[in-house]
């Protein structure tokens, strides 16, 4: 009854969804230190910024340094955000970059708000964001935000994204990431739209990318992991939020995801004491309690001495 | 694929493990309020207080004065948790209390540590202390700590919980409470063990009880649910907490359960905004944030206007 892909790959976006909206900016030395922190974890594919423009999002500014700066070794991959043309001139200027990952929203009013086009301009253009990207040298994933909910409009009909997920494939992307940009979907909504994609586009590959902001962010993962998605956008220590939702959390924690699917004998290809480290090492960094678990309580397999007093 | 029970009964157990490691006492008139919050929130199945000794749990001191000032009707059933025969007597003088749920431990050195004896004692035991509940008039239902792993000796065979099951069933206790103690659980784990108690006993009912402690409570409800697991233990906001996790939530919240059960369609029978209010209540009793997310964020039928520059 519980089964799913019996290896998953890990999809890192700490960096840039877990920081974009944080208001204490980290140096550079920092950031460079988180990824060394998930490299030396086996995190192969790293988002590890986003080329926006700095005065929205100031904590990103230093994307170029940031990329260039990293040293790594050839598997690991390293991808940024690109919302635009702009982004992706500045990401095929970024020698040591393997990927962008552009974005646009399911519902119009998100893209909108988000990159100030409907859904059908962005989708529009995405031939031509994939023909600058390749040019380029850039391998290319899309993240379709609000894939479950958009928190202006409500439902998001499926049907859009099914037929954003046609275009998408068509393009030869790597891979689609679903994204419940703030923490709408359940189970059974993650689980018929992930089935309702592979029965439309049998050849697209899904990222399952999951907000917590209402608790079910690992629910999901788990609905969607028993669908069949096999790759999982996660943010270390479960850094993120979201403007709507003072206190709630961001994006699944890494080492809560990885936790959870070693449990069930599922590979990551992931050092879980090493993904704890990062999250403790980005606490130390922001200086509040991230809402991690398992960074709080170690592994399950971790046993104590006797001496508890409590009931269940 | 993603299928279950289509209707639910939460098992409210905030006020009493939710509260027993707080360290700040709350007033009796306090703990009143927040009963008279789930009651009009909807729930029927409310874990008030423990008969354990106030020397261990000082907290639940008040025990008696709670349950006999709680003003219900009655449709709603107050529980309190009994370690012993002892805690039995004390419950037995509560005219307003309707059941008891003796707790024992799967593993026997958590049945130690908790209440000082091997589980196959506690067990030997049990058809004592149902025979005293009864005298009473009380309904019974068991509450099996360490389900799913032991703090202590880490994993715990599935006989052990079978062979109690077994007992459990042929004394007719109301149901049975599977419980992750300190959040040991795995999605995977529960299922297995859901279906081989199913296999072995099948008629007893079921309740799941999950700790959030490594993230996965909602995962793991989930999984118990699709095995047709139709009882949820839960606490308002998440409060609780383990010893040995500092930082680490309680129980699932019931607000985030509820929240996500909804969504799906399934039945609970209470006012997911009363609950809201419940935790935000709690909350503002001990002064410090607590870690459902429900009650940050709010559902996600609630829209906001346009205006976010988030990406995804």
């Amino acid at each position: 009854m519980i089964k799913g892909p019996g290896v998953i790959r890990i999809y890192e976006v700490g960096l840039r969804d877990g920081l974009q909206i944080q208001k204490k900016i980290l140096t550079t030395d920092e950031k460079l230190a988180l990824v060394k922190s998930l490299i030396k974890a086996g995190c192969k594919d790293i988002q590890a910024t986003s080329f926006v423009h700095p005065r929205l999002v100031p904590q990103l500014a230093d994307a170029e340094e940031l990329i260039q700066n990293t040293e790594k070794p050839e598997s690991v991959r390293l991808w940024a955000l690109v919302p635009n043309e702009r982004g992706i001139e500045r990401a095929a200027k970024c020698s040591n970059l393997f990927g962008v990952s552009i974005v646009l929203s399911a519902s119009d009013s998100h893209n909108i708000s988000n990159i100030r086009m409907k859904t059908s301009e962005s989708l529009a253009k995405l031939p031509v964001l994939f023909a600058a990207a390749r040019s380029a040298g850039l391998i290319v994933r899309v993240e379709l935000a609000t894939s479950f909910g958009c928190p202006f409009e409500g439902a998001v009909p499926i049907e859009r994204i099914i037929d954003i997920a046609r275009v998408v494939y068509d393009l030869k992307a790597d891979h689609l990431a679903l994204a419940d940009t703030t923490g709408m979907a359940d189970p059974m909504l993650v689980a018929q739209r992930v089935q309702a994609v592979h029965a439309a586009v049998p050849g697209l590959k899904l990222s399952g990318h999951f907000h917590n902001t209402r608790g079910a962010g690992m629910a999901n993962t788990l609905a969607a992991w028993q669908a069949g998605v096999d790759i999982f956008d996660a943010s270390f220590g479960g850094l993120g939020g979201c403007p709507f939702a003072p206190g709630a959390t961001g994006n699944v924690a890494t080492e809560d995801m990885v936790h959870m699917f070693h449990q069930m004998g599922v590979e990551t290809h992931t050092d879980l004491n090493e993904l704890i480290k990062t999250a403790q090492k980005a606490q130390a960094f922001f200086g509040f309690e991230l809402p991690g678990q398992v960074m709080k309580a170690g592994p399950a397999s971790k046993l104590h001495n006797l001496g508890y007093e409590g009931n269940d």
